[in-house]
């Protein structure tokens, strides 16, 4: 893949860090992005830091992905950091974006109007989610209050999203998803597993190297489901095609070769079904 | 906390970077970390790549952590490219290590003893895993193959675990978690969490920077459970100290103060259980 599709994934928040909370928020990004044709680089989880977050923004960009993603930090509390690392990261400033105003201010003013707050007074607290890096442009928030933030930089489009995960996938849904289809031309990423037994890793391996050599476009990749003594693994085929019999065809090939060197060394298969 | 305490996390594997796995093992690695009083500052997730390998390796090492520790990568196949990686990141040779080759042997031999495999000849996908860079040592992998691997370099421990997490865990436990533990000092992380309701965090925002100034050796980060529409969130207290009396009277402090702004504003608290 070229480096072109390449998108980054910052994941903002001292609970990642301390082991509180499972990132299941950069899987879920992870797993969308690649459907939708695009190649996640890297992953990269950094406190509620300014200084770490400004750093992992600059060395992200230093990469030239297509897209870098941010979740987490743009709430109400000091701790939310984001949008300040990043501004610094890229040395903007931070001012009040006035359709940014406006998308905060109608929140407050309906739930205030459902007696779900005392008050929708914009208090500094709620006006700080509205204040955006110069440039920046509010991203909807269809079940929240602080919206997402795109920014275009050096022709990368990065993105920062809340951290509840509902917030960052409908923002995600709703405005980044047709941006990341757009830029990956339509490319679609083809899997498929199957369940090996009685065959040890080791003795897969170079079974292997053979089947990749002769299909150059699928990816094997042999996961233990336990350790290697118990001889029991998943083999996960993938492809990337903007031509869906093209890809599937490809897969069905390296299965076919695989599955019959398996079979000869005594080794049991079973698709594995999702 | 000192930079003395900093670990850095390295996840190698493509399963990360397209959304297959959820990375439970940077989870299970940061949550012991912090237990065992160190500080995890960053989490890297790259692909099975030998130049991202030694880019995130080269990168982590100019943060001068005390640790870093990486998963994944260490097993017998063409995609297992860990020690490579880190052996090109720090310019070192690769070379076939006596002890690991000792460890890998015996447990080939024994697996054949007990008819779980149908050779225990060492072939080269076997060797593989025990060419280790130069001046490494193997950790003793009790419920699988591939060892561990300790190496010292410029007064950073690093230490290379596999991705299977039974076998990541045990030789954690085993090899690395003493050496963290004496790393710390034998401070030690305390945490204690309420569950509040009825109060927006837009309007709990203010109260966090009064009761974290008056308590500076607390950190207080708030949880929304859904949108902050909802009003409903997670409030969580940590401090770290080589005192548990101590610890422990700090974030009930912090935990009395907060309760009682919060009741005032018509807000309702419950202790969360783990």
């Amino acid at each position: 893949m070229s480096e072109g599709n390449n998108v980054e994934i910052i994941c903002v928040g001292n609970e990642l860090l301390i082991g509180k909370t499972v990132n299941t928020n950069a899987h879920w990004l992870a797993k969308r992005i690649t459907v939708l044709g695009m190649k996640v680089r890297r992953i990269t989880v950094v406190g509620d830091d300014l200084d770490e977050i400004a750093s992992a923004v600059r060395e992200a960009i230093s990469r030239k992905p297509r897209f870098i993603i941010t979740t987490g930090g743009l709430g109400p509390t000091f701790d939310d950091k984001t949008l300040e690392g990043v501004a610094l990261g890229l040395n903007l400033r931070l001012e009040e974006n006035e359709e940014a105003m406006r998308m905060i201010r109608e929140k407050y003013e309906r739930y205030y109007a459902e007696g779900r707050i005392n008050s929708c007074e914009m208090t500094p607290h709620r006006v700080k989610m509205g204040r955006l890096p110069e440039g920046a442009k509010p991203l909807p928030n269809p079940v929240g209050t602080a919206p997402g933030v795109l920014l275009e930089h050096e022709n990368i489009k990065m993105i920062m999203l809340p951290g509840v995960p509902e917030e960052m996938k409908s923002i995600f849904d709703e405005s980044v998803a047709p941006m990341i289809r757009e830029a990956s031309g339509n490319l679609t990423f083809y899997e498929a597993s199957l369940d090996v037994r009685n065959l040890p890793e080791s003795e897969l391996a170079p079974m292997l190297d053979v089947v990749m050599h002769d299909n150059p476009y699928v990816y094997i990749k042999s996961h233990p489901k336990r350790s290697e003594g118990t001889s029991h693994l998943e083999l996960h085929f993938s492809t990337t095609s903007d031509d869906s019999k093209v890809a599937k065809k490809r897969i069905e090939r390296a299965i076919l070769q695989l599955s019959e060197m398996i079979k000869k060394k005594g080794g049991a298969i079973t698709p594995v079904k999702d």
